[in-house]
């Protein structure tokens, strides 16, 4: 399997820097102030698993013209250095007087006119990465500039993917589904789960993964209590159904997907209910086109998975997927997102089998011009079975 | 090697809700609210990896007296009742009008008296996990009660850690002990870093680990540039310096140390540098006792490592460690934290040994009444050679 390269070519920083631009005019904005992750390396391409550490706040500032500007620990500055950005502000953090505020309001303050207004991530999905003490600090020594919403630019641009975005999460999926197609071979009626949970992300890794962010899943008697469960230590029987849900990571980009597996032949119940969810994925395929709605895949999902109405303990039947695990929109009825080409989703439809009993099944796909591109191998109707 | 049991007792949540609900009643504090994962997971024992998704809130709220009351996503009703907590609240997230925020004001508003104080996590190390444009909005609904800080009560209560805790951690760093034991059997020069990566963490779940949050680390020529990388695809060469650095996970209770090894013999330079860098740890552990500071930890290792004054490019020589990858505190001289039995620290000095170029040690310690227990096996000054 020859694998995509690495990074991105600087243009497509640039051309990212560029539209956010273009809608921050728009929308009469003077500066960006961004603060997570996904915002921070979406700009520069400033990847490191180091955001695991709470210590530390970053800082990247998109001015209204020209290249983003790093606000950054010391720490951070020799890889910062490696990306695209030249203009690197740094301090000793964690420094107790002062964790980078005088550095982000000075390099505030000389790129926007005063009375400037800078944007915030504040949407759904969104949080503020910093202690409240200081984004209340950052306000007032600001003043008159305002901190406002960043009318939702970033995740704007998020939500379509580049061809070279769409090819590291390609990449991800493929490296999960030989990981799945391993299972097999690899999980026995008996092993704890927590052990099953811990070679299956031993095949992830082995299949190329560069690490395994999220693995969750449960193994129940015909059916689990929730989607969401670390692994207990209690062994997997006849009978159980065992759930899978990975998203791992190739190069900063996820794929995620489960696969649902039998142990022993399954029951009726479970074979139907897992065949409904397969063909629940296939009628939203049937829709997944650039004009229709996230809510059009929602119906159509829905209708085959739960004809009897809408079950929502999931909350959505899906959700964009990218630099990170789920991302804007969410596949619930009220989202109207028209769908474009180069958006990755996930379709995600669940039914209930039993009394506190669901079964979860999940593929990712592109929309494209004409039918959506799967990325992750679709499952068949058969179930699995160990 | 037996592992300790999975979970707490309730009696120990109950205590720490107890502790925290004195500390409340001496900052006149009606109420917390806990937005973050370990905040929740400190007072409920609610552990998924789900946090990886941005897309939901999650609340917790503190009463003056009496439980804990979780105000959550449906999708996490079912584990949250495995848990201690008995009140607990749920909607349909993700709601694009509501995401919770009427329901949060209404709990609130049921526990705390018109103009009462709410306590919110607002210092260093933390942040408000949910949009800000939903905080703002809680503000108001919630006005004429207060948002005000949380007077570090959950940061002063997880630092000392319980022996239930420390069971975990050092279960957590047994396990990776035995990982970078078998570095020098598995990894080999020519072998690429993306690849040297992908098999350490097998070697970490092999030896028992639940998962791999954290792994940076770095290969160069006689040092490195920075400690928080990624892999590239570059090959390990001979003379390179190979630093490893994990955070892996048992039960949801961190490790957090590296481990260095010279591919080929190492440079005259280098070895020193590594054995400062061990009599660096020794310094810290005569001085490690209850009574002492924070501080006096960092003055005993930058005296050893640095005798030509502080280097402070990564900020600091160590800080806490638990529930996360770091904790409060940091290791820097302007800490005065007195030091109290059951704290878990890294000490992690870090020399310069050439232009751009450092090396880091850490391993990790519990205070104790007398020496401190190490839970990392303490390297010795001969470097790992591959």
């Amino acid at each position: 399997m020859t694998q995509p390269p690495r990074g991105f070519p600087v243009s497509e920083f640039r051309t990212r820097t560029r539209a956010a631009q273009a809608l921050m005019a728009e929308h009469a904005l003077d500066a960006l102030l961004l603060t997570t992750e996904p915002e921070i390396r979406y700009y520069t391409g400033f990847l490191t698993r180091f955001w695991e550490s709470p210590t530390r706040p970053w800082f990247v500032v998109l001015p209204a013209l020209g290249d983003p500007i790093a606000v950054i620990p010391s720490i951070g500055a020799h890889l910062m250095r490696q990306s695209w950005i030249v203009d690197i502000r740094t301090w000793a953090a964690p420094d107790y007087d002062d964790d980078g505020i005088g550095l982000l309001v000075d390099t505030l303050a000389e790129i926007t006119p005063a009375g400037g207004r800078i944007g915030l991530a504040d949407h759904l999905e969104s949080h503020v990465r910093m202690p409240l003490a200081d984004l209340r600090r950052l306000e007032k020594c600001l003043s008159p500039r305002q901190l406002l919403g960043d009318a939702t630019i970033t995740r704007r641009l998020r939500l379509v993917k580049s061809e070279h975005e769409i090819d590291k999460i390609r990449h991800a999926a493929q490296i999960a589904t030989r990981a799945f197609d391993r299972v097999q071979g690899t999980v026995r009626a008996g092993m704890l789960l927590s052990e099953v949970f811990r070679r299956f992300q031993m095949l992830c890794l082995e299949e190329g993964a560069d690490w395994v962010p999220y693995l969750a899943g449960a193994a129940d008697l015909g059916g689990y209590g929730d989607v969401i469960s670390p692994a207990t230590d209690a062994p997997l029987a006849e009978g159980d159904v065992l759930m899978l849900d990975t998203g791992l990571v190739w190069d900063g980009y996820f794929c995620d997907f489960d696969r649902n597996f039998s142990v022993g032949p399954p029951e009726p119940s479970v074979e139907s209910a897992h065949s409904r969810l397969i063909d629940a994925v296939h009628a939203a395929m049937e829709v997944a086109r650039p004009g229709k709605t996230i809510a059009d895949l929602f119906h159509a999902m829905n209708a085959v998975a739960n004809p009897g109405g809408d079950v929502m303990e999931a909350g959505r039947l899906g959700h964009g997927l990218g630099m990170q695990l789920t991302e804007w929109p969410s596949i619930i009825p009220q989202d109207h997102t028209v769908l474009v080409p180069g958006m990755v989703l996930t379709l995600e439809p669940s039914v209930t089998v039993g009394p506190g009993k669901l079964l979860v099944h999940e593929e990712n796909i592109v929309i494209r011009d004409g039918a959506p591109e799967v990325l992750s191998s679709l499952q068949s109707r058969d179930m699995r079975v160990i």
